[in-house]
């Protein structure tokens, strides 16, 4: 029998997709042991009872000696207190990981303070879904999608192998980044996409009360599909805007411009426009599709 | 064995939503004889070979004269046409009925063609994918879905109850409505959401190159959820936004102020009207859900 990829991984915030990596690690044998380090002692209780983990703490001096690696998964807003809480505790030649959905932020609350010899390695796996915490999660979660690393020119070879290691393991294909250029292409594919559903479902929320009970029944007619994405977690999602700003920033404005330009369209009748204009989108989705992105 | 609900439907236009109808019909047995009227030579022969009409005809003299059932199912931009068609064929007591995404314009543009006797119940049935043509509808399309229809204080009771039968009989509820709150209830729940999702995929569409071979790429981060509905027909869709102008400006005038808001927002950190404003969204999406309307 060979020896697992890991000794013991220990999960900083056991929420949707550190959960969901736990079991898919144990359902594929990728470490001997696996424990999580959660503030919150429900999410502690919920993980042990579910067997999502073999122990699960609230103290970091319990919880993160003897990890060889540790994966942070919680809302980016707690990384640079997650840092200072676990740093103590890490022996050099641990590897260290994260999940968030920026990266830039991530390396600048988190690495202050790695001790020398600690291997940082930042990751974003493309998945998720709209629900929360740690009995949400699932082992098959990361099949067939994209995990992004987004190491440094002195980050360590072999710890970078290690954690690419890990997420080949559970199904998904490694791509590395750039953290700058990462934080840009998901400004466009996740944050402005969650912002404008955000919106979207919020305008209809606002709506008088009779006016909002039609919105929910006549769903199907293209509204429902926002609000899927608008009901994730909104801790998670207040933490990617505040620490992507300017990136959400410029796709705002891009995208604003184009809306005034369909709104102006639309009150000038300029049918020509508006059908060349929708027309277009068409090959996107069947680019996505052919891409086996589509669900 | 009782007689079917009606005699001879002529589904004029044979695309998604009317070739679904048609097979909805000949599933239940709703009809002796189904034909339809289609510009398209190349439509008729597709839904004739797929047997979802009896007969297929491009020339209305020929598809209307026998029908006791009419029912528009063409983009809304073509219902002027239509009537001017099919008017002069319609014998008195025919039920006239459409399947158009707005009412209003639907209403000035077919009513004047219609002979006196002749029974026009509008309808639209909120139902649909990112499909189109003969060849993508279903009988199931139906079922489960909500139907509106808009009749006048002056439209015939007894053919309002057909209609209303007709589409029962296929699965759905049907709900009466006034036709200017139908355009305002689906200038937020169906034409706002497909404006944003061609806008914003159309924002992406215009990206640089390589960035835009990532935006397919890593698209399960929420772009893809955008991309379905922005894939419906543009045709179809440049109708519905040159015929519900008032409603779809105002519609966007609300969701500007309120996206201006959050881009504020995130600009001046304000993490706590972020937040709140996520949570408030998650309520909507549980209330789909329990409507059944999710999926």
């Amino acid at each position: 029998m060979t020896a697992p990829l890991f000794n013991t991984i220990c999960f900083v915030g056991i929420g949707l997709i550190n959960s969901s990596l736990a079991r898919a690690v144990r359902k594929h044998g990728l470490a001997a042991r696996v424990v999580t380090l959660d503030a919150d002692p429900a999410a502690c209780q919920v993980a042990l009872e579910l067997g999502v983990v073999d122990a699960a703490f609230t103290d970091a001096a319990a919880a993160v000696p003897g990890a060889d690696l540790v994966v942070v998964g919680t809302p980016v807003g707690a990384v640079e207190a997650v840092g200072r809480a676990i740093g103590p505790h890490l022996a050099p030649g641990t590897i260290i990981t994260d999940v968030g959905s920026v990266k830039i932020a991530v390396l600048r609350d988190l690495e202050p303070s790695l001790p020398e010899g600690v291997h940082f390695v930042p990751g974003h796996p493309i998945a998720g879904t709209e629900h929360s915490g740690p009995a949400a999660g699932f082992a098959e979660l990361f099949e067939g999608r994209w995990c992004i690393l987004t190491p440094q020119a002195h980050t360590d070879a072999k710890a970078i192998a290690k954690v690419r290691a890990l997420w080949e393991a559970v199904g998904s294909t490694v791509e590395e980044m750039e953290p700058h250029h990462h934080d840009r292409v998901l400004a466009i594919t996740s944050h402005l996409p969650h912002l404008i559903a955000y919106t979207i479902v919020g305008t209809a929320n606002d709506l008088e009360g009779h006016l909002q009970q039609e919105v929910i029944k006549f769903s199907a007619s293209g509204f429902r599909d926002f609000t899927r994405i608008a009901a994730s977690d909104p801790i998670m999602w207040r933490d990617i805007f505040l620490n992507n700003k300017e990136a959400v920033l410029e796709v705002i404005q891009r995208f604003t411009e184009d809306l005034t330009a369909l709104q102006r369209s639309i009150r000038w009748g300029e049918g020509e426009v508006l059908e060349q204009r929708f027309a277009e989108t068409r090959a996107i989705r069947r680019a996505i599709i052919d891409a086996k992105q589509d669900r």
